[in-house]
């Protein structure tokens, strides 16, 4: 899912809304300079790396001053091909520790501790300003994380990172639950989208199912913004069914 | 589970089968040297530290040197609760990066690795010296790793360790089927076994459902003595049945 398209259709569909794009390299990001020159006013970027906590402490507090709520988190983040550094295994005899390691840290780690540090702002601002009556935490899951859906194996450091990302997920919607926080957190799976981190594997994507990366957040968008309080710990594909564990 | 009644237990069920057993510090090891004077013959005691994969490998060319195959591998590592190092957690705020990744390090990437390293000599072993036509790869996984039987949260970095070991030992299982291998992977779940790892957590445990080590194993030996080649990617409970994802 890429961040500057999720980010314009945001800014898009809103015409009062702020959008806060978070990135490791703010100077960098093409995408988003070129948003924010046209929404200048509604969107802030700030920088961010998943594995370094205190720049997640430094956002939330950033937020806090600024607007001291949040209404979403969409938490976009996903590592599965680095050249010389991950790939995405075809059998047992490739998994590597730093593999499994770096996968889980990127893709189920840090959106847990985004969701966190950004907690106390998303119970502060729940469905203010939306349709909602809750606050909504989106973590972007994958379908290949599902372990009964699991017929083909291989690339397991993302298999296993996004699975480990969906119980953790279901951990925290249980506490925001018990708690009644207007804050509800659900998994979404964007579909097989035509983005840098698909395109080795596209070749066995029928065409229709291939998504331009408009089609696939418009359709996330969506599921985030008719989600009601039922719906929290659920896992959502881009099409609004659920998928099982 | 405890590794030293696992041990004797698969010692006095058979008097022919050779027993590995594996640890970080073979010399601190009471449990097993006491075994090791009563079955010297047929108890072989490895030094195997699951977070140093070099310890790994020599774990198993020394197997393929003493036997050549192996027969059955039970994953039976595990973290919860160490003091100052890794705790249980009750509650979104205590989660800690640390926490999450040594978790995952012990619990989920170190039994896929021994498995990794131990293939070849499961392959070659298959159900040799069993009643059994295939090899068993056993990992210890947990209910608490089942995300559709999550209602309660907290202890997520146990939890979500557990979750991927599933996955994890899914997509091995459906590499296994497709190479015709003659291993399976199975996951168990031990019940609530009167250990040091669940001591603190007994006091909401019905008499009942607290189960001791030797009841435990006995159990958990019987589902594996059992298992068959449609059994291969499964995740058990002590008493036989199939534990949802």
């Amino acid at each position: 899912m890429c961040n500057a398209v999720q980010v314009k259709q945001l800014l898009m569909k809103n015409s009062k809304e702020h959008v806060i794009a978070t990135c490791r390299n703010p100077s960098g990001a093409a995408g988003l300079i070129e948003l924010k020159n046209k929404f200048s006013e509604r969107l802030h970027i700030q920088r961010l790396d998943l594995t370094i906590e205190s720049t997640i402490e430094e956002s939330a507090k950033a937020i806090e001053e600024r607007y001291g709520h949040l209404n979403l988190l969409v938490n976009a983040s996903g590592i599965l091909s680095i050249p010389d550094v991950i790939h995405p295994e075809t059998t047992l005899t490739k998994l590597e520790r730093s593999s499994l390691l770096l996968a889980y840290e990127v893709n189920a780690v840090g959106p847990i501790l985004v969701t966190k540090h950004m907690w106390p702002l998303l119970k502060a601002g729940g469905g203010i300003g939306t349709e909602r009556d809750v606050a909504v935490v989106a973590n972007l899951s994958a379908r290949v994380g599902s372990i009964g859906d699991n017929r083909l194996g291989g690339w397991h450091s993302y298999r296993a990172s996004k699975t480990a990302l969906n119980q953790l997920t279901k951990c925290i919607s249980v506490e925001f639950a018990r708690k009644k926080d207007p804050v509800i957190c659900i998994l979404l799976h964007p579909g097989t989208v035509d983005t840098d981190l698909s395109k080795p594997f596209q070749k066995n994507v029928p065409k229709d199912k291939l998504f331009t990366k408009e089609f696939s957040v418009q359709k996330l968008l969506g599921i985030i913004d008719s989600s009601k309080s039922h719906d929290n710990g659920k896992f959502f594909a881009w099409d609004g069914k659920e998928i099982p564990w």
